[in-house]
């Protein structure tokens, strides 16, 4: 389970939510501004309270581990978890994070401060064995672990059977990039060609565009028009500006460059 | 209008109850621990993005300068309104605000950090002219300022009127000590003597009295016992541990000490 950025007050809606908190192990902060980074240090005060006793691992720009143990020193309430931060300095993407199934890089972001998106890349899954293939062709099962890793396989006999005959293909792997906050940057295009799932800020409509560039932000017809560039399958858009009660404009705006296009909601779970 | 710690979220709180931000011009912070002070960024932040203009003062442990200067610089986000920060670090209590109806000083507590409560003391107001009487003893109206003031009237005779004889005396002057977080201090007692309105901390009930020692906490009851030997007019329990469902166990357990408590609600408004 990952937390992607954590504003203040993210530890209520995920006691609502009823997220259970030992299984967040890794944190990551896109920028150190206030909605996307306040909610932390109360989490890790949180997490203590509560008897964690599981790492915590916080990747996020640089400057961030000061800030963090500046607030528990003054608090006295130094952690019995261990805490790691993984601090990001680099303009490049670059691999932060790597388990058995999924990886992680940063997308770098053009804003106020510095700034990384995260892309989500599962990794690809191992080939399904059809159990009466095997049957059929006699395999041993001290052979599957070959066939599941797409290796053909070779009989008493030395004839080979292809592994496309005896399985079927894993999985596609999911993939989800997190770009929030950001102006309109084309640059990101090719890191997150194809993505199923594209998060990406659209703080403003059109008629606020200028203030878009200016804040360095994005409309949502620019995300819309990085989804399309992108060849995306889904574009969630968020981080809307408050001054917009209506926030169906949002959807028709960004549907001039993108079809598939949903409003992220406070509250609300997405099945991938 | 003062503002009396802010631990996580208290913007949002703010916000609920429509508090005009622009208002809240003084800020006492009683100490570094989160739930009292991890809103503060947040709500500076806010009040920036809010185009706030008027100076913000703030009184906190020492230490609270230097967080909160390190959290606006990491974001960029130097506020435009001037941010005054009154550290304190003394061990006894002192006056930390003065204004032309109130005075607040701190109230030393002892905690598991440096913390002070604040005692709110209203001003004497000025006596009220009885219109009928300065009618009927001729008293000209550039001697009403020395009415008001207590002075005692000498007309064209030379007669002495006396001051009661022609003023009602000034509605008593109202005061409020909040004490969050402290262990059981009868130190106290002494500067909050005959207090309207005590706020006292009761984290916890008699059942864990040992761990109230143990982590410089109170009980309900031992609350009562401040208000009592305290001779306050009513007391105010709140910061219960989240361990107790029934609520209800505070007042009784405070009544053995002091009649007249009651608990503090989120959200509710009190009047004084």
């Amino acid at each position: 389970m990952f937390l992607i950025d954590c504003g203040e007050g993210t530890q209520i809606r995920l006691r609502e939510e009823k997220i259970k908190f030992s299984r967040i192990k890794n944190i990551f902060i896109s920028h150190l501004h206030g909605d996307h980074f306040y909610g932390l240090i109360g989490l890790i005060n949180t997490f203590k309270l509560l008897g964690r006793s599981v790492d915590l691992n916080i990747y996020g720009p640089i400057g961030i581990k000061e800030v963090i143990k500046l607030q528990l020193k003054l608090s006295n309430s130094w952690t019995d978890f261990r805490l790691y931060f993984h601090e990001l300095n680099n303009s490049k993407a670059e691999l932060v994070y790597e388990d058995s199934i999924v990886k992680v890089k940063t997308i770098p972001l053009i804003h106020r401060v510095y700034t990384n998106g995260f892309l989500f890349q599962e990794k690809a899954g191992l080939r399904k064995i059809e159990t009466e293939k095997v049957k059929l062709y006699n395999v041993p099962i001290c052979d599957y672990e070959n066939l599941k890793n797409g290796k053909d396989f070779i009989n008493e006999k030395g004839q080979t059977i292809k592994n496309s005959d005896l399985t079927l293909p894993p999985k596609k792997p999911f993939s989800y990039a997190f770009c929030s906050d950001t102006v309109f940057n084309p640059q990101m295009v090719n890191q997150i060609k194809n993505v199923d799932l594209l998060y990406h800020e659209s703080t403003f409509l059109n008629e606020h565009k200028d203030l878009a560039t200016k804040t360095l932000h994005s409309t949502a017809e620019q995300a819309g028009k990085i989804a399309s560039l992108s060849n995306v399958g889904k574009l969630m858009l968020g981080h809307f500006s408050t001054r917009y009660r209506d926030k169906k404009m949002f959807i028709q705006e960004a549907n001039k460059q993108f079809d598939n296009v949903f409003l992220a909601k406070e509250g609300e779970t997405y099945k991938f």
